[in-house]
C-alpha cells in the first residue's frame, strides 16, 4: 500500500552524504555515508549519489517503485518549487543544478530538493525538541547560521522559498561584509567560525592562550576554542563570551520579531551546551519584549544529524 | 441582520482618538475625532473614550447592540487575549489596564485590543497596499517603527501576542541603548526621532544647516530635516542620507527572514516619498539574497490615517 511505501532521505553535505529510508512513522531503517568529495565537481557528485541511492536500494531489495518519494536536503539555496540547487557555498561549482528533475529521471520517482536548515527545523518540529509547538525556530550553528521557520505547524518559506534566511540578518551595521554580499550578517558574528576567527585574532595582538599550545600549528577551530575554554584559558573563555553575546543579541530579533513558543539550537556549536546557552538566554531575558521572553524556550536539538533525514522526509510526505 | 452591523472601530492614540463606524464591506459611513489628553492619565482618557463611543452612536441614532463589536487599536503592548493595554509609551500611566473589559461591559458588546500597528497591517492588506499578497510586512515608521506580519493571508501574533516588535530588532550591536531595554533597536536607527536626532548632533558639533534658521529656536523634527534636505541643504541631505541607509538595513533584515511579496510602509516618514524609498530599495537589491529580493515589492502605504481604523474592523469581525 502507498501509506507503507518509505521516503529515501538524502542529506547531501560538503563532507559527506547520508542516505536513509524514512518509514511512515519517521523510523529509520537503514543509513549510508559515503564522502561527498565535493571539490570533484557536480557531475562527479551526482554521479556518486545517485549510486548511493541504487546502492541503497539494492541493499533492502527495495525497486523504485517502492519508494513514496525521494528527498535531498542541501546546504545553500535552493529553489524548492522547481528542485534546483541555486547555489552552495560547500559545494564548488554547482550553479542553478537541477537535482531534482536528474534524481527523478534516473529512478523514476517523485524527488524534492530542500534547504537542510528548513529540513531540520521540520525534523525537529515533528519528530525532536520542537514537537507540540505551532510556532518555532530551528537554527543550526556550525560554520555558519541556518533557519527555518515553523508557522502554524507548518514550514513557512516566504513567497519565491527563500525564507528563514535567518543568519544573514545584520545585526552590525558597521561590521565585516559576508560572503553573501550583506553587511554585520549573525553568522559572521555567532558562528563557530566567528568563535575561532576571534580567539586567533586575540592569539595574533599578542595574548598568551593555551590555544597556541592545544593548536600544535594547526588552525584555531571553534571547538578547539571551546575545550581551551572548558580547560579555564582567559582568552578562550573571553571569546567564547564575546560569540554568546552576539548569539544572545540574534536571539533577542528572533523573539521580538516572531514571539516564538521555543526557539531549537541544532549544529556544532549547540554541542557547547550551557557555556553558549546561559549567556544567550540571560540576554534574552534582560532585553528582549517581557511578553515575548517570557514566552520563549531556548533548547538544544534533539536529533542530531538525522534532523535535516527525518525534515526531508517529513517534506516529501507533506508535498503528496 | 448580524451581518449587517457596523463594527465601531477605535484607534487611541497619545495625541487623539478616532472613532468610526465601519460597515461590513469596510467602508467609514462617520468617524469622530477628540484629543487624547493623555497626560490627564487613564481614568481621564477611558472616560474621553466611551463618553465618544456614546456620542458616535448617539449622532447616528444606534444602539449598542447594532454594533457587531467594537475593537481598539492601540500604540504600545497589548495582551490582545485579555483585552489588556500591558504599557503604551504614548499613554503615560497605562499598565495592564483591562480596556476591553470597561468597554465591554459598558456597552454590552464585546470589545477586542489591538496594537495600532497590527491593525494597519490588517487593513493595508485587507483594503490598502498588500491586497492580494499572502505574505507581508507591514510598517508604521514615524516616531517609532511599529510592524505587522502577514503570514498565509492573516494577522501573525506569535504564541503570546506579542510578535511583530520588528522595530526593537537591533542592527547595530554597539548602537544606543533603546527605552524598550534592547540596544541598536532599528527604530533608534531609522525612525523620525532617529532623523531629527541625526541632524541636530551635526548642528551642535558646529556645522552650517538651513535648519537652524528654519527652526526658528524650537525643536528640529523629521519633517523639518526632510524640508530642508528638498531645499539643498547639506547637511540635513546627509541626515536623510544617514537614515535612509539604516532604514534599508532593516528591510534587508525583513527580506533574508521573511521572503515577503511585499513590504509596505506607512506613517510619518512614509511621506519622505523617494526620498527615502529610492536609497532603501538600492540596498536591499545590493545586499539582500536574489531570490528574496527580486520577489519584493517595497511601496508606500495606500490607506494613510484610516489603516488602523480598518484594520481594527478587520480584526474584530475576524473573531467572530
Amino acid at each position: 500500500m502507498a501509506e507503507e511505501r518509505p521516503v529515501l532521505a538524502v542529506d547531501l553535505g560538503g563532507t559527506k552524504v547520508a542516505a536513509a529510508l524514512v518509514s511512515e512513522k519517521y523510523g529509520i531503517s537503514v543509513r549510508v555515508n559515503v564522502p561527498t568529495l565535493a571539490a570533484e565537481g557536480p557531475p562527479a557528485v551526482i554521479k556518486r549519489l545517485l549510486e548511493t541511492i541504487q546502492a541503497l536500494l539494492r541493499q533492502q531489495e527495495l525497486a523504485p517503485a517502492d519508494l513514496a518519494a525521494i528527498c535531498v536536503g542541501t546546504a545553500g539555496a535552493v529553489d524548492m518549487a522547481h528542485g534546483l540547487i541555486t547555489l552552495s557555498p560547500n559545494l564548488p561549482g554547482w550553479h542553478d543544478i537541477a537535482l531534482g528533475e536528474i534524481v527523478s529521471r534516473q529512478f523514476g520517482v517523485k524527488t524534492h530538493i530542500i534547504n537542510d536548515a528548513k529540513a531540520a527545523a521540520l525534523g525537529e518540529h515533528r519528530r525532536g525538541a520542537g514537537q507540540g509547538v505551532d510556532n518555532l525556530i530551528v537554527l543550526t550553528v556550525g560554520t555558519g547560521i541556518g533557519g527555518g521557520i515553523i508557522i502554524g505547524g507548518r514550514l513557512y518559506t516566504g513567497v519565491s522559498g527563500s525564507a528563514g534566511e535567518i543568519g544573514h540578518m545584520t545585526i552590525d551595521i558597521n561590521g565585516p561584509k559576508c560572503a553573501c554580499g550583506n553587511v554585520g550578517c549573525w553568522e559572521t558574528l555567532a558562528s563557530g567560525t566567528a568563535l575561532a576567527r576571534e580567539a586567533q585574532q586575540r592569539i595574533t595582538q599578542g595574548a598568551p592562550s593555551l590555544l597556541t599550545e592545544m593548536a600544535r600549528g594547526g588552525n584555531i577551530t571553534g571547538e578547539l576554542v571551546e575545550a581551551a575554554a572548558r580547560r579555564g584559558d582567559p582568552l578562550a573563555q573571553q571569546a567564547v563570551a564575546r560569540i554568546a553575546e552576539s548569539f544572545g543579541v540574534g536571539l533577542v530579533n528572533l523573539v521580538n520579531i516572531f514571539n516564538p513558543g521555543i526557539i531549537v539550537v541544532g549544529g556544532g556549536m549547540a554541542r557547547m551546551g550551557e557555556l553558549l546557552f546561559a549567556p544567550a538566554r540571560r540576554l534574552v531575558a534582560a532585553r528582549a519584549f517581557r511578553q515575548a521572553s517570557g514566552a520563549v524556550r531556548i533548547v538544544p536539538a534533539a536529533l542530531g544529524q538525522d534532523a535535516a533525514l527525518l525534515g526531508a522526509a517529513v517534506f516529501a510526505r507533506e508535498q503528496e
